[in-house]
């Protein structure tokens, strides 16, 4: 049975300042709420005065009596010991929506997983600023929305997407969707959004990055996941890898090379937050992996 | 500072059946010790009824005080809940021996990771069974001992080994030693005796496996890390890593590459040892790093 | 333009006895034709008296009357120095056959990378001993033919797919097609039948690999792709790459992982042998990538 | 027997404007001078009107007589072709100068591959503007200059530096040199200075950067090495590589493990340039390796 749809598992993130004994009082709750802990992670960034970060994963053998018990004694241990919180569940699936705009190579990565469950998500739905994908997406079952979209129109198309989503979505995930989000927009899911860039070393900040790393004859090309925050491309990041090149590739094969770094790096990332394993800390984030 | 020797730091490794409330009861333990949790981590094999692995990093505000009574407490907490249990501290490093033959890219790797205070370990000597290295070891003030060894004067020099490391040495590094070392040997160091050896896709059993690998033509070479145990190379695995080649590399060359690859492997398998970050699970590794 | 499809570049491959003044005599021989080479690419096992290999891309201003006149005069050329030569170019697509069973990680990668063009390569058909893929493929417009086979039917079934593949197809790609081919099958496409298979570091050879791996706690997992010859899994290595994985994969993670590093050493290993960059020699093989 | 330093070889690297022919005349012309080609590499930046580069490895049987003469007759060859070339041969050595500060890591990596021949040089000195390394320095019969250096007092240094180099160093090393070289000096060694810094992804230029990727929490930290221009960290990459942290990485931890990728690959660079596998084109280089 693949354990990562196990339905009476559930997910515990906890955030606080550190404290002693914080770790006791989380596994004496939940030993006393018959919860059989499965994997437990822990971080903290200074252990006199720092950010103590948790995941537990545990089983509940009584999936229906105790998870909703846990739910609400937890919001009572918060109050006491100022915990951040989160809970999921096997139970209920995460539901991600899809923004392209014409490149496919993100996306059918993205499906693939999903299709072979390898990320055990929904998708209610693909959003576009163009038609061109329509068919392939709609081809698998997948609602497929086009919201075309210009300068001026921008603020009306992204009302109209807020409204689409709105209940149906638990995250969005940017698979090479070339439009800049509003603030506006990205307040609406904070830490819910995942776009995927490439990377170079060094940096190649600014237009046309490919060229110009082809023109200084860069040896590797990289590509980094990341949430969405209001500084473009700046938000916390959560997985990166490079792919080795050379002389020989022209600045075509360097985007070629690039396109499958970026659909493995992003796919890994989704994987990451949909399995709850994701903290974000300030800039930078705790992966549990 | 240099976090890995912080004076008042100890490590706790325990395994034991999977039981409910194990990470509450230590947890719990350590608290009452006034012991404040560093890093945590575990590893269940089956959260019904596998084996339970944990590995605890802790700082003590009296050291002195508190060290002994934990070390005390702990040995009856584990009576109770069937516990395998060590403790260590940075207080008293961990003695390691290398032994050599003629090769000696692992051991100036080794040994500059140990000038460096990469691997906080005391080196009380270096074996070798040829005299090569000598003049390079003691240059470093190491004593370094040479005990020939033949087919027929193993037993002799083995024992001769054994009296020398008695008492002075608590793990044993094979930086390229070409000698098999006998099941008597390996029983006074269990889980204490680490080996690199050059791996391939797919493997070449037997003699001369460069040469085979370069009439194959592999494009990657390896090498593995592990516990030594009386299956020849057959032990826990420590650690892995690759590197690419290609046609143009001669089998000369393969044993350049496969050089470079064993003195990074090896010395990462060290360093986690040294930082007790490895448990051994039957023929396995849990590697907590 | 993308230059794995300009229309006017030939591909030249070359294999002879060492012997000095090849380079020239070729490359004179490519001047007075006025081919423009683009790649020249070499490889000698040995300077003295080894086999000599040479890869050679050009451009030819005036394609139609030029090609077919080399490819004459090549003859002539071959004889005199015991030449083994093959010329293709990009004017004549390589048609691939793809055979599959139930898995469609390695179909669906080669699918995309050929409908984004990637690899400039045309798929005459699908075969496969199972149906389940029938819809998926048919769905890119790519006929499938489902030619069932069990022990008895095996030379039948085998017999069929010779006739269905014969003057349709160049080369035949295993993606993860769980048949072993009879050494007749095979002798009909010599270095044109590519499999892919997963590698560890050491091997486990035999049933269960997987498992096995999982129980000795491997830090890596790989995967090779290869030509087949009747040596199973023992034909010239084209590609190899691995992937890390820890103590806290099961043995459904290690598959899962294995899945994509042999989607991308296949589709990596599919993609020179379509650019003619691969040559055989003995069992191993020269990559000009 | 080891072929980087069989005697009778000799590498000639050659650079012009592209035009038709080129191969054919080089070969022919090595042809006539009985020079068996071992290695031959090309690139074009454009078959139609780039630049060509060549990089040809070959034996002279009777090297004492025909060494010279080529050298000669490239002469008149390359005026008529245009050509930029460089001739050398394994019988004189290259003469390395390492300028460190009081970093080891880099400096030990090359003397033990200098050590055991992986990269055939000599090493007339070492100069710093520390004390710090001459004990271990001149352990291995190197010598060793200490230069201090203000900001008042570089210029009067540099030129002290120089009139101890003239005549002894044929190219420099900065193995973690923390002094910028002025413009003046580096015109002394225009693609003779190889210098080797961190990378990141994302890059964090300016101050602190192992500060900066720490609060980013980067996932991979890289380094590379690249030939020194006027524009500092700017000149052309030799070779980069990465090394996958996590979140549990201090920014102590991350020097750490920067170090480890420095010295790998500065070393694999300076074995490049030492085996004239480097050729500068522009801001970027081929490297036929």
């Amino acid at each position: 049975m693949n354990t990562k749809v196990r339905p009476n598992r559930a997910k515990l993130l906890i955030s606080c300042p550190e404290k002693p004994g914080i770790i006791s009082t989380v596994t004496n709750f939940l030993l006393e709420h018959k919860a059989n802990i499965v994997h437990f992670d822990q971080h903290t960034t200074d252990p006199q005065a720092g950010i103590f970060f948790m995941r537990i994963e545990f089983d509940l053998e009584e999936y229906d009596a105790t998870y909703k018990k846990i739910e609400n004694d937890l919001d009572e241990l918060a109050r006491d010991y100022a915990l951040d919180w989160q809970l999921s569940s096997n139970e209920r699936r995460k539901r991600m929506a899809i923004f392209v705009s014409k490149a496919d190579h993100c996306l059918t990565e993205l499906i693939w997983r999903w299709k072979s469950n390898e990320i055990p998500v929904d998708i209610p739905m693909v959003i576009s600023n163009h038609p061109d994908l329509k068919e392939m997406v709609e081809g698998y079952g997948i609602p497929f929305y086009h919201i075309p979209l210009t300068q001026d129109t921008k603020e009306e198309a992204e009302q109209k997407t807020v409204e689409l989503l709105k209940g149906k979505v638990d995250f969005i995930v940017l698979a090479r969707y070339m439009q800049i989000l509003s603030p506006k927009f990205i307040s609406h899911y904070p830490k819910q959004i995942i776009n995927i860039h490439h990377s170079f070393l060094p940096a190649f900040v600014g237009a046309n990055p490919y060229v110009r790393a082809f023109n200084r004859g860069v040896k590797l090309i990289g590509a980094t996941a990341h949430y969405v925050t209001n500084d473009l491309d700046e938000g916390p990041i959560i997985e990166q890898d490079v792919q080795r090149i050379n002389h020989r590739y022209t600045a075509a094969d360097l985007k070629t090379a690039g396109r499958h770094v970026e659909k493995r790096v992003l796919a890994e990332a989704v994987s990451w937050h949909v399995e709850d394993k994701v903290l974000v800390h300030g800039n930078k984030t705790i992966v549990f992996a």
